[in-house]
């Protein structure tokens, strides 16, 4: 584990999937997540606050994580903050190794998780025991300090295109998009990592995972690529002097495209070398 | 001028416009291809053979140039490869101080153009005479000699996605892509660079312009962004290695979104810093 200093120390893995996951067929990515879990004696918590239709959500990834074998599995049963203020954070997450949060609008994932004892105790487990936490499209996005909840795609990287807002924190120097080429997001992400240079954007395709261990690295899997925004190297960005109207300039901007088994080393903030002995990896 | 052994040596002064310049208000960019052409004794000569209606697109830049205060304004009137071998070039060019390419389809004005001695002489001009040229759109996309004629936007970037073309050949270490930001065509333009590193890319956005000048200098004018994609970094990249449908993977590109009046070396591929002064240039 790593040390408290560091804003990403986490006990296990987190599991942060562009939305779309295959459910059906190959499944690698949830086949992943269910390996780090514990693999057939996993104890899954679905989280489907952020849905439209959360018990629908929760019936979908229940029969798909039966599908995988798997005999515990249990959902947060909420639709409203009050709800979750009211149900047993203790009794919920008391013996689960993997916690799956669904997508939907991380807008309301947020607002009715943020602040809950559900949502400290979480947090907790996270950091200073292995489960496993995964989110998919916006249980993906809501995992960071700092989430974009709003943004043109395509359209001129400008001071206005992105609107952020807080999101869960447990990702605190990463801010995270989702539907990422299939929705043409690099130029808001690039747009929400010039507001602050500190962040490292990580743009995820559907179907595709990455997957951040406890020793600061972090793994791509799937079916499309993974977009690495990184600006510490920014020497020049007038983001906060144009006028909300007027495209901005950034200089400097550190762009890597991952695609499955490649990996980036977060804490140093650096592409990790592929080796000789390189493979795609086998399916889980 | 620049030494002959640069790839980039001109005589004076490119004008590579990203399509849809403004030609009935503000025209800053065509103000300033006038500007660097001689102003009012500006001599010019408009190319309009990349369009589907090469008539109307000689018509309209004609009265826009008149509206311009220009007296000098020819045409190179030619809708077929065999109109412009039996042009008479030297003629045509002899003393015009401007020509501008407009648009249309790049790959119809190259295979027009390419190998003639219309655009021989042209060449020669740009390198060996103040001669400013000018593009827009098609007429920007085919002055490299690796001119991108198909790509999708938005899509994964995969190695298929992008097709090439060989273009006219005036810049040989730049690919040019237009429309930029306003048809989401940054992961296209990494594909294109991830094919040769030593290419450098410039996005360009509709109503803006990079003006190259023959100290190796590039400057952004007008409405958007222009976005630099410089592979000389690149530390991994497996394009060659994956299947055609398969997403590839790169790391290392570096970034640069410049706005008008930000400038960039292309020779040490470095923007030019900010001085203190720098304010947004006036309207010429």
């Amino acid at each position: 584990m790593k040390e408290f200093t560091d804003p990403e120390f986490i006990g296990g893995h987190l599991v942060i999937i562009g939305g779309a996951e295959d459910k059906y067929n190959e499944r690698r990515i949830l086949h992943k997540f269910v390996a780090l879990a514990g693999g057939r004696d996993a104890r899954i918590l679905i989280v489907p606050v952020a849905s439209d239709y959360p018990e629908f959500s929760a019936d979908v990834y229940t029969q798909t994580f039966r599908n995988l074998g798997l005999q515990h599995v249990k959902v947060l049963r909420a639709t409203s903050r009050q709800a979750v203020i009211d149900a047993n954070a203790d009794d919920l997450l008391a013996d689960v190794t993997g916690v799956f949060i669904s997508g939907g609008d991380q807008m309301r994932l947020v607002s009715i998780l943020g602040g809950t004892e559900f949502a400290r105790l979480l947090e907790d487990r996270v950091r200073h025991s292995p489960l496993v936490l995964a989110g998919s499209s916006a249980g993906a996005a809501g995992m960071s300090a700092s989430m974009i909840v709003r943004g043109e795609a395509a359209s001129h990287p400008n001071k206005n295109t992105v609107r952020l807002s807080p999101g869960l924190g447990i990702l605190r120097s990463v801010i995270i998009d989702q539907h990422f080429t299939e929705r043409g997001r690099l130029s808001r992400l690039i747009t929400a990592v010039s507001y602050n240079p500190r962040l490292l954007g990580l743009g995820i395709d559907e179907n595709t995972a990455v997957v951040i261990s406890n020793d600061g690295t972090l793994e791509v899997h799937g079916h499309g690529t993974v977009t690495i925004v990184d600006g510490s190297c920014i020497t020049y960005n007038d983001i906060a002097e144009v006028e909300d109207v007027q495209p901005f300039a950034v200089a400097g901007v550190q762009l890597h495209i991952l695609r499955d088994g490649l990996r980036y080393d977060i804490t140093h903030r650096t592409p990790i070398p592929v080796t000789e002995e390189f493979l795609l990896p086998d399916i889980e």
